[in-house]
């Protein structure tokens, strides 16, 4: 069972929070749980800022150039994607260790000079691939690395949620100018394939790919993600898709495809992935993550999450006794744990830095470009 | 509650079998439940024909052209697929109605001779697309009509099994020769896409797909479907593909995407589809035949079989009390009255006909060239 | 793989069917595709014999003495409770063998008469306590045999409809005169007792019950079963239970329980038991019949119904192949078969004959004795 | 949303943890996450009090007596059931506010006088039954009191877990001595009572029970729940049940019925509630608490936790958008925080107190009279 404050030995981390929203709220509590100090946040506006570093009990950030003052051990970038690249070049000048939201950056050549950045400063950078730290993720993960599933048929899965169905919804990430050029992929489909690659050990190494908007038009502005204005108001047209289709073949030729949506009525935020291998199949869905199919030609097994038996991470990942359900909030959590470990020196496994953050910006880019070629085409190399 | 044997006044329809393998099976089955006397039946061999026609209290038919002097008002042909065309003629000429096994035909050119035979002689014709018949199908399919879903979002789903996972396992089904030129795909993705269309509305009129031949070598010979030989003996290349995926865009600008598998360990059967609409979803599984789920953004609703309740088709096809639970058995024997009573001269809604077969073709068609050339295609105009 | 109508060369068996309502029908089309020849049907009334008769393609039986005339070698008996003891009589005076529905009698006395004229007269006399024929639990049963499970810890479950929720709905069996003094327990109660015991091995000796009547008054007459009038009209008070509670010990110390309702919305014919043993747990869910749960301290695992894997009793009785879903018509299907078989002389595992459903008055009569005194009571033996 | 430190004006509270075992840990990073300041605690021994202390960044408490010294403002009481009593009585001395772990006391009598300890001395005294703090659970309880079921039918379920499923299983809660006369009921049943009574409305008034020890010898000594000690060496005559079966009768003649085992291999935390009304049926799984089901005669709702629908108190105990799993930790937190927040003079909806342990003392004796008297009992009144 991890143990969040490890190295008992240690000093707290101090730290600093880039962005005061739900996901921001969700970096505090995990730091806070790891027994980190909290000692500077920014919001989107000096004002803002200055609220919640009181609501918060620290204090307020008013330009990315603070940190160097602040001097924080750690800076946790949670603002819009395309602000990224200068809070993350901002906290790594100030010589802290960074984790930055997911997409890292909104284009391949700007995840590219961050993760070379961190590399010569030497910095621990992570991105919250949150959902490899779901011990049974790591359980099915450890199981393919010895073998029990043999040469993979098929890899395939879904992200689906609804949270942009409704006309009246929208978000910073809907505006290409402020999310990038992808929305629903970029945003959860990155997810999906992170996982795919990180649990199967395979690589997309080519795709074709159709996207789809289905909501032309949505209100001009919004300030909170997840939410729903109650009316319209001014419109604008829709320029990142609702959906994503992606068919790919990996390095060694397996076959693969997954749907991405955030327009399908009931699916709040249903990451869930089949892989079929040659003796087994393993399906896990991120809404149920705490037990996982592992199907067979004469019968299927339920694993539970449990502390008690498996593979040493689904174990150490699992912070409560089997029946006593995780969630998303422990996956957060040992993320940050791990990152922090990783930052005293300690060895973690899985851990995901700015190097998965940028083989994700490949991909997103090569299904953009498919997309708009309707063509096949290859993903580029990583660093 | 549908009637097997409605006109209770019409006399017995006499039938026919040719082919007698599980499939012939479950047709003579769903015969004899809808009042129908068997009249003869054919398998591979006259020796094999003499004793399951003595198995099943018939006369054996030799060959096709006595099928002329027999004259059955029904032909049941359930044999390969490169044998339906020959078989059909024969029951046609012999002035027969007919069913015949999906696929109609392995090509665009002979499923449409067939098609425009049936049509000038005037005859019920009609392909086992049984799927349809599964009540929560129309009760879906009734709420489509009504508008209740809205415009779709996105329509995408698979069909999953593994008895070709093991590579001793094979079948008449496995070479191009006797199966056609796709296996998968025209075996079950077929169905998958006729029931998309039949319960969503849409037509797919262009599509990209790729397809993997997972086991590569295979034994020769086996006789039976859905058994595995012990021993592999003799092998040979597989021609056939055993994994298919497709994206797709129907005529209204619909984007979808579909799996096709036989390899995928633990699915047996497992046809899935969900219909993204902008009200709501549905959900369906044809292993778990009894539910459906209907997903709205507030909560999901879902919906057990119950002659008791929902559209007039969903109450006319269930046969049983709500949680005496129905499944394919039942699909098959509601497939057979309405083609029998169609024969009789009465309506039936919902009937999967030669062209249903023709418009498959169609799609299997597009799904090879696809396939082939790496590039998307337009699925060519039926009748 | 069953065959219906296993032995090819035998004379088809001639059996006539009294009660023609809904399970009535059941037993038609089961007889129908066992091969057997109608020669019979006798309804609530001469008139309603005479039009069902020319609905069934068979003759009319204006009264039980008929029988002896007619002569038929098996005589279905599906009328309401009460009348069993007089039709089944009818039946083995006419040297039929008898299909009776169960409850065999509405008292342990009539109950035992009739067990012991079959026996003297040497007839096949069998109750369809159908659910023993889901293939997946005799793989149960199997397993416990081979002691798979170990030493029993717990046998729980219940058994949950809705369909007298309704205070508009009734039913012959609401009324104590026709249905005998246990209602949801004796209808519904029984099969879970008799699935229990055939299951698990073990005989309840001792209980204590609780009954409940929570619709106090429901209308004087309804004809037909699962079907609610839309007007009240002349109610009558309700003298049978709506849902009882039974806890109880069985010969080897094993402590149970189970509940029944009749009123639990949402719940449509919902028989559920879960059996923990020493090593493994079983859960069998009779709505969903192809798959069960064993559970085991360090995974569970699901098997799906499949004539190519398990135990041969699973196998034989597995008409499909996996993932084309059987359900309660195959149940009843093969409950006939081996019925009929067992008259042909052969034997067959698991028959459920008149000396269980004696064994289930003995249950019934202890359910009533104990609600009525809210005490223990021991269960009576059997022959 | 729940904020965890809702006054943000207000000063941390200082608390102190006596028993630093799993249960001790979760309620120390509630805490955490609540705002609070850890001043102090205790373990078994004074020596693993020092290093627990060490361990949690915190001061050593030596004897319960130091609590006078300490002065906390609250204490958290997670010893030993049989230590409950001394620990409370020194924590309301020191004039802490409590929370203690239940079962409040192992009888009646002391459970009585803690409870009017706490009211004499006017502090908060609350009892972790964190079940009710599933957001869903609030919101079936905001239904029912809204209406919505109806007259309850029927009031059922079970709390099964397997973790003394293994002879080799023991721990302080097995001897009669330190956890109680009654074990599994005690521990676990108290909570399904509670949970059922708090979300139904109802309160049992006679019940009839029986237990069994299924395990009849464990070893002698474990000094850590759930956990197993791979070798017996020692072991003693358990004296304490393993499993439970409750019917009950409620104040406005409701029958019910519950099951409680904690030797029901693959069962980890099953906590199973459904209670049927004469509208709808409500069920929960406490191992899925992410939805319900809501079950109607003409179909069933699904209803998934999700901050943006719903109940004011299932959206306020909502700390995550909906499909981002929360659990176990949630509950507690969500617990942790109303008992802070009325200490600081907040009113809070459905806040378990000792008012809550004493009502559970009185059910768990009336469950051992009548399990020892094969007898119906009446469940003694609270205060």
């Amino acid at each position: 069972m991890i143990n969040l404050e490890e190295n008992i030995n240690s000093k707290p981390l101090r730290i600093a929070i880039l962005g005061t929203g739900m996901i921001g709220e969700v970096h505090r509590r995990s730091a806070l749980l790891c027994g980190a100090t909290l000692v500077g946040a920014m919001a989107s506006t000096p004002e803002r800022s200055v609220e919640m570093a009181r609501r918060w009990h620290t204090e307020p950030i008013l330009t990315p150039a603070d940190l160097t003052t602040i001097a924080p051990d750690v800076v946790h970038v949670c603002t819009p994607n395309a602000m990224h690249a200068e809070h993350v070049e901002a906290a790594i000048t100030a010589n802290a260790h960074v984790i930055c939201e997911k997409p890292l950056a909104t284009s391949i050549s700007v995840a590219q000079r961050l993760t070379e950045l961190a590399h010569q400063r030497q910095r621990v950078a992570t991105v919250p691939y949150v959902y490899r730290f779901h011990p049974l993720v790591r359980e099915i993960r450890s199981r393919v690395t010895a073998g029990e599933f043999g040469r993979w048929q098929l890899l395939h899965g879904s992200y689906l949620q609804d949270w942009l169905l409704s006309p009246l919804a929208t978000s910073w990430r809907v505006e290409a100018a402020t999310g990038g050029p992808s929305r629903a992929f970029a945003d959860i489909g990155s997810h999906w394939c992170d996982l795919m690659e990180f649990v199967s050990g395979e690589r997309i190494t080519s795709l074709t790919a159709a996207t789809s908007i289905t909501v032309p038009e949505r209100p001009v502005k919004s300030e909170v993600s997840f939410q729903k204005s109650s009316d319209a108001g001014q419109t604008r047209k829709v320029d990142t898709e609702d959906a994503a289709t992606v068919i790919f073949k990996t390095r060694s030729g397996v076959l693969g495809s997954v749907l991405i949506s955030q327009v399908s009525a009931g699916r709040k935020n249903r990451l869930w992935f089949e892989f079929d291998g040659e003796r087994r199949s393993a399906v896990f869905d991120q809404e149920n993550p705490e037990t996982i199919w592992l199907g067979g030609e004469a019968s299927a097994e339920i694993l539970q999450r449990d502390p008690s038996y498996g593979s040493s991470e689904q174990r150490r990942l699992s912070t409560l006794p089997a029946g006593h359900s995780q969630g998303y909030a422990q996956c957060f959590e040992n993320f940050v744990a791990d990152t922090y470990a990783s930052i005293r020196g300690e060895a973690r496994e899985g851990l995901p830095t700015f190097n998965d953050g940028l083989r994700s910006a490949h991909i997103i880019d090569a299904v953009i470009r498919s997309a708009r070629s309707n063509t096949w085409v290859d993903v580029t190399a990583s660093l």
